[in-house]
Order: C-alpha cells, then structure tokens, then sequence
C-alpha cells in the first residue's frame, strides 16, 4: 500500500487547527475587535500547507511533532498576516478569500491592518515563547527568528508583493516573474521547511539540501497556481481568470501555458531529487512535492 | 558640574543614526523604492528617545554599547513601522510627521504598508543576526526578541492603537485612557528599557525595576504628550489641538489639564525611584527620565 498523503495532510493539518486557536491571544474576559479579526482569518485558513511541510521537514530528521509544531503555527501566522495585508484596497483589492469576506471587508482597513501586524508578531512570541517551553533551544529558537524575519522581510516575502504591485500591466519577462516568485511565495515555504527541520534537529548539510527543496517546490507551487488561474480546477477559492484581469506578471503570461506546466514538473522533479540524502523518514517531504506538483490542472 | 543630558542625547542619537543607516537593507546595485521607503521614514527619525533609552539601561548594568546597539536599532524600527502605520489614511489619516510629509504621502499607501510590515520584520533580524555577531547570545537574543514582540503585539503597541482608534469620539474615563496609553506608547518604551539591560547583563531582579521604571516613564511621557498638544511648545513637528480635532482619548480630556501635569510628575518621581538598587552607573536613566518630565509646557 502507497503512502497516504491526504491522510497525512489532514491529520497535521488538525494538529496546527488546534494548536493555532490554543496559542492565539484571547484578553481575559472580552476578547477584543481586533483579537476576532485575528481568529477570523486564521480560522479561514486553507490546507495549512506550509505548517505541514514545516512538520514535515521535522519529521525528516526525526524531530518529534512537540518541537515542530510551534514552529509551525509561527509559519501560518506569518503567512495569514501576509493574505490580509495583501488583500487590502491599497494592494490587490479583494473582497474575497478562499471563498469568505475577506479580513478588511468584515473588520475595516484599520482593524485588518493591525491584524496583520499582530499576527506577525506572534509569530516571534510563539517561537521564543511556546516554542523554547516545547523544548527547542534558545540558540534554535534565535535561529528560527532569523530564518522566517529574513524570509519574510523586503529581501523576501515583502519585497516580492512591492515587486508584484509594480510588475502589474509591465511586459515582463520569465526571469523577473520567477524572481518575484521566489520572494513573494518560495521564500516563506522555504522558511517553513528549513526552521521546521532546524527544530527537528537538521545539521547545515541537512538544512541546505531543505532549502534547495523547498525553493524548487515553492516556485512550482506558485506556478501551478497561476496555471490554475488560467484553467480554473477544484477548489482555488477565487475567481478564474482574476490574475489576467488585473494585468498581474504571471509564468504563464511571460512563457505560454504548456511552457509554464512543463517549468512547474522540471522543478517538481528537482525539489524530489534535493531528497536523495535523506532516509525513509523524508518520504512526507517527498510525497507532499509529488501531490503538489500533481495538482490536477 | 552636572550631567551634561543634552549632550549624552545627541551624542547617543548619532550613534544610532549611523548603526541604523549601516543595518538597513540596501540591494546590491538598484535600491528598490520599498527600500527607499524605508529609509525615508528612518532617516525622518527624531530624538531616538528609545534606543538612547535601551543603551542607558545597558550602561546602568556595565554593559557596553556593542551589546545594546543592535538592540536599540531594532527598537527605532519598530517604532518607525508602527508610526508608518498610525499615520495611515485608514488609521490616524496624517499627511505630516515631523514635519515631513509622512511616508504614504510620498510612497503611496500600498509601499507604505509594506514599508511598515518589513522595518517590523528588519528588527528582529538585526537582533538575531547582527545582535548574535556583536556577542548577545543565544538566549540573550530569542529573551529579546519575545520582549519587543510581547510588547508590540495585540496585547501591546498594536492593540493599544485598535484601542486608541475605537476610543475616539467616546467619552473615555482616565483608567481607560491610561490603559490605552501603557498599551499603545508605554510598553515599547518599557521593552526598550528591558531588552536594552538584558543586552547589557541585567539580572532578572534589576529588570523587574527597569521594567517598573519603563512603564512609569512611559506612561509620564504620553501624557506630557497629551499636553503638549493644547499648550504647544517646541517642537512638536504637528499642529496644536490635533487631537481635540480628531476627538482622541487624551489624558487631559479625562482628568483635566493640571490633573495631567500632576500625573506627569508624579509618575517621573515614581521612575526614578524605581532606580533606586542602581549605583552611578544608571545616572544616564535618572537623568533621562528628569529630562523628560521636565519637558516645557
């Protein structure tokens, strides 16, 4: 019998739910506006996919769940922040998210915004709070820190989005749409996979070979996203057709869509290969870049 | 002859000045304009009252400037992200800070936003990285990175600006306005202090006391700035009456103008008290405290 994936991602993804609601702030007594506006985007939270991998990527070196997981939920955090932020009417202007209202839409401008850096924030508190009581070491924990902040700063993750707001309605090239995408999307994945097997216990060789991985996968992801753009598909929770719309820089747009889908499997493929170091316990890690790549389209 | 406060304010402040302009993130060759926007709003920077604040507490425990420069940079930042934010049109809605005009103003709000969202995610590099490099260790570092984050969180800073913005127009009584104040001004003041004497070697029973004094001071400093607006003075870089304008939560407002300026006072003699365990050493917080509640009005 094969490994069961949608089990696996299921199952860690109940595992970040649960921990996700223990570990965001409730004020004794009332919470407050901007405490539900927190809870109502992490609570509208999709797959959980990059919690996963970071567990995942625990796994891979024999880290336990109990020290992978803070971890984790730090990582969802982080990226919930970055969907509100990223929605609001200043940058991508969405009233919808994985099929709900989104977080501005529900809360106001100001409510959301201050969501998003609260969430940010405890991100940093889970980490060297949650995560040093769960047994990681202080000197892991400062490296966690600085692995997702550098990730998620104007190098990364929000560089990537000025980048993306700039690159609208630009005749850009395949080059710079793949820089943007390893800023705006590879970067926190890689994030997520390298501190999830920091806490594991991964040595720099270990790590290194995460990073390759998960920056491949990442840039797949975010390809295979865009093609899903094009082609519509199950359950992508927006409208079909919205990136072109807004004249977004997308692979597909810079290299046509079968160049697209073929970049998307080369890299699969690669990010597969990062593994080969690695024993049994990396076959999640493995099996998550497969399902991923194979997403129907 | 006496301490010399102006001059250990401004020496301090170039100090600072010159660290924050070296730790920013400049992009080999081209800067970007997110980058540009950061720096604009650094570089519009002040007294830096809470890095000189974070290397006085350091001082008061013999610890050296190399250890709590990293620390008081990372302060600025965040101080400048969340002053990016608060003028946001969404937030306080202000087109002057400092008299410059403020960041959004010049960048528009989407890199402002941006803008905000990674001097945040900077501070905790910087802590991290170059904290670590200059000799912080470990769990020194991941210690401060929970501080700051504790303090500017949703139970901090930002829910103290969600309080601030859900007060205004409301008839708000003195309590209510002093817990919006320790929330929104004083903790960052208070994590200044603490993390600056966890840099330099503070024991946890001098840190408790740092923390007491922080949070007096703090509190102190955001009411003398409450009465500044109605009675003027320097150099304040706003106009007079803006928050009467924007019906803000003052304290004077709440308890009158002279129960302000007894509150100030007395909440600067509790501060110094506060400091009472220190030896000579901590002259600099005294100093800094008497210097702050002294300010004319």
């Amino acid at each position: 019998m094969g490994f069961d994936i949608e089990g696996y991602l299921t199952r860690n993804k109940e595992l970040v739910d649960g921990k996700l609601l223990e570990l965001l702030p409730k004020a004794a007594g009332a919470k407050t506006r901007l405490q539900e506006s927190m809870l109502y985007s992490i609570e509208a939270g999709g797959k959980r996919l990059r919690p996963v991998l970071a567990i995942a990527a625990g796994e891979a070196v024999g880290g336990g769940v109990e020290l992978t997981l803070p971890v984790a939920c730090a990582v969802e955090m982080v990226h919930t922040y970055s969907l509100i932020h990223d929605d609001l009417p200043a940058m991508d202007d969405d009233s919808l998210r994985r099929g709900l209202p989104t977080n501005h839409s529900v809360y106001g401008e100001a409510v959301a915004i201050l969501a998003g850096d609260a969430l940010l924030t405890e991100a940093f508190i889970v980490i060297t709070e949650f995560g040093v009581k769960s047994g990681l070491t202080s000197s892991q924990a400062a490296a966690i820190v600085g692995d997702i902040a550098r990730a998620t700063g104007s190098r990364g993750m929000v560089g990537g989005q000025a980048l993306d707001l700039a690159l609208e309605g630009a005749d850009t090239g395949v080059e710079e749409v793949e820089e943007m995408h390893i800023m705006k999307t590879a970067a926190l994945i890689e994030a997520a996979v390298v501190s999830g097997g920091r806490a594991g216990g991964a040595d720099e060789k270990q790590i290194e070979s995460m990073r390759k991985y998960a920056r491949a996968l990442g840039l797949a992801f975010q390809i295979i996203d865009d093609v899903l753009d094009i082609e519509g598909g199950s359950e992508i929770g927006k409208e079909r057709g919205a990136d072109a719309r807004k004249k977004k820089a997308t692979y597909p747009a810079a290299a046509g869509l079968e160049g697209a889908k073929r970049r998307a499997a080369q890299l699969t493929d690669e990010a597969v290969e990062c593994l080969r170091g690695f024993d049994e316990r990396a076959l999640p890690l493995r099996e998550i870049a497969c399902y991923l790549g194979g997403r129907k389209y």
